[in-house]
């Protein structure tokens, strides 16, 4: 069951296609001139699961959708190229919504250099998006995995961390006995701009992969677990110390609001969207400047050593509490 | 809110990635060594929109979620490449249905050369599958849209329709009162098939765009929605002859039990997945060859002509009765 004339008004609140783009939407597919490697990733955001449509716009679900797949892009290294979008629209959803949805999406697209290609609209019981992106590399020296970390390496994480997480809990009211003293009113809105749009970090993934990162990871489902992927795909132990963890201003407040350590809560909140990456020795200095570059900055937080799984040290220098179900040594 | 354990169990299932597949499903993103165009498309289907799991079995779901997207591409042209799975699960949707699931797509998969190179698993409110597909080509010349159509030239389509339609009524009860001894019993499980397993027509697809059909579109809305299309993006008229449609054996009974004419039932009807093709006159014997290399075969049923819509024109050469909404003369 097709929507084609709410596919026509989507189409016209989409960006121009670039040149590459040599057929868009409209087709059955569409073409694009490639480059040597494509990198593709799909990711799903659902109503109540990922977003509530009481707290958030249809735009930051647009918005959000195509930012957790560009994230997969940036975790690469790859330069963002085309992405499919796929809309599962629930019946009382209106052409209203579903253009400030594609809206979202678009203003996205076209800030982060990504072209809608295509995409799919179809009714359903529960607002779910899909989103599809590819993006292009000329060659694999350009690319970071998560299996190429090596023993003796710096462990490091772009920007702040526990933004999303306490923008969610100050969101589905977990956070909301909170002291209006406690959270500075800027900091209440980064919160929940953190959780509602966050931002890939298609620049710097690009940098911190070009400069020599020897492993990357966005940081989707928080340090810890994410951590412990590059661990197992690297074959290794990654150790992060938990007092080095930077905790985003006002997450602070909102974990010690909620009974948590700071940087635990940070360390296992999810959907900030930051890059863990892992440095040999002699690229600290360039990745740090690749970072500063993107308008971000690294911070230091661990290394990498032989064995397997994920160790989170506290200051104490004994493997953390509280953190049930990671590896520790 | 990611699945890993079940991602895990659902990569097990999955073919083994072919060569050109640089990284595969657990990385951040998949990486491809490229053809010169890529050609990409998303199809989504939903429960209760798309099939009900009262009448499909979840490897019916992973099957026509990933033909209904490669039948994009088969409309193109495209040679297969890769497939990018996104699942949301309903929370009571067990562990073995949704393996059943991933074993429907897989199994396609291998038979279509496509790999699986990544994808997605969430929980969420009702089954939702989505397949974003790439396909990929050496040239332009290689791919065919829906814009080429010319006047003069001659309409076709694969195989025979109707039996997609057909096989829906019998799932939802609506040809129920059928007697028995109107339809086969082989005839009545094919028509169940028609609907339930749809083939994607690479081969034939591509053969066709090869071998110089000028405009070419998969029949997943049904025939006359499918022609408007290509008479609105080649902007002309097409002309289709109703007597001359092929009607899938055993859809004549069902669309008579209905009380529709057969020809209207087989050019209205849906999810057929046959392809329709331009063709300028002296290339239909190439073409008809190239439909029978790829084991079908084209009927020709209209032509292309100055103007703009589509023409439905029934055995009496007047424009059809009954099919409301299509632009005649």
């Amino acid at each position: 069951v097709p929507e084609l004339a709410l596919i026509e008004a989507i189409r016209a609140v989409l960006p121009d296609p670039p040149q590459r783009l040599l057929r868009g939407p409209g087709d059955d597919a569409a073409v694009v001139a490639a480059r040597p490697l494509a990198v593709s990733s799909i990711d799903t955001v659902a109503e109540g699961v990922h977003f509530e449509l009481s707290t958030h716009s249809a735009a930051d679900v647009g918005h959000k959708a195509l930012a957790t797949a560009l994230s997969d892009l940036a975790a690469m290294g790859a330069e963002p190229g085309e992405a499919l979008l796929a809309f599962v629209l629930p019946g009382d959803f209106s052409e209203e919504s579903a253009l400030e949805l594609a809206r979202g999406a678009a203003e996205l697209a076209a800030q982060a250099g990504i072209a809608v290609a295509g995409g799919d609209v179809v009714r359903g019981r529960a607002l779910v998006v899909t989103v599809a992106v590819t993006g292009w590399a000329d060659g694999e020296e350009e690319l970071c995995g998560r299996d190429g970390a090596r023993p003796g390496e710096l462990v490091g994480v772009t920007g702040e961390l526990g933004g999303a997480a306490a923008g969610l809990a100050l969101l589905d009211g977990r956070a909301s006995a909170m002291s209006n003293s406690a959270l500075r009113e800027d900091q209440h809105e980064e919160l929940l701009r953190r959780h509602r749009r966050p931002e890939p970090l298609l620049e710097a993934g690009r940098r911190l992969a070009a400069f020599g990162a020897s492993a990357m990871i966005d940081l989707s489902d928080g340090l810890a677990s994410d951590a412990s992927h590059v661990a197992a795909a690297s074959g290794l132990l990654l150790r992060i110390d938990l007092d080095r963890v930077p905790v985003a201003p006002g997450a602070r407040a909102v974990a010690t609001a909620l009974g948590a350590e700071p940087a635990v809560f940070a360390a296992t909140g999810g959907d900030d969207y930051e890059l863990l990456v892992c440095s040999p020795p002699d690229r600290v200095d360039a990745l740090e400047q690749a970072a500063e570059d993107a308008g971000t900055r690294l911070t230091w937080l661990g290394e990498v050593g032989r064995g397997t799984g994920l160790e989170l040290v506290a200051a104490d220098g004994e493997p953390a509490h509280g953190l049930g179900g990671y590896e520790h040594r």
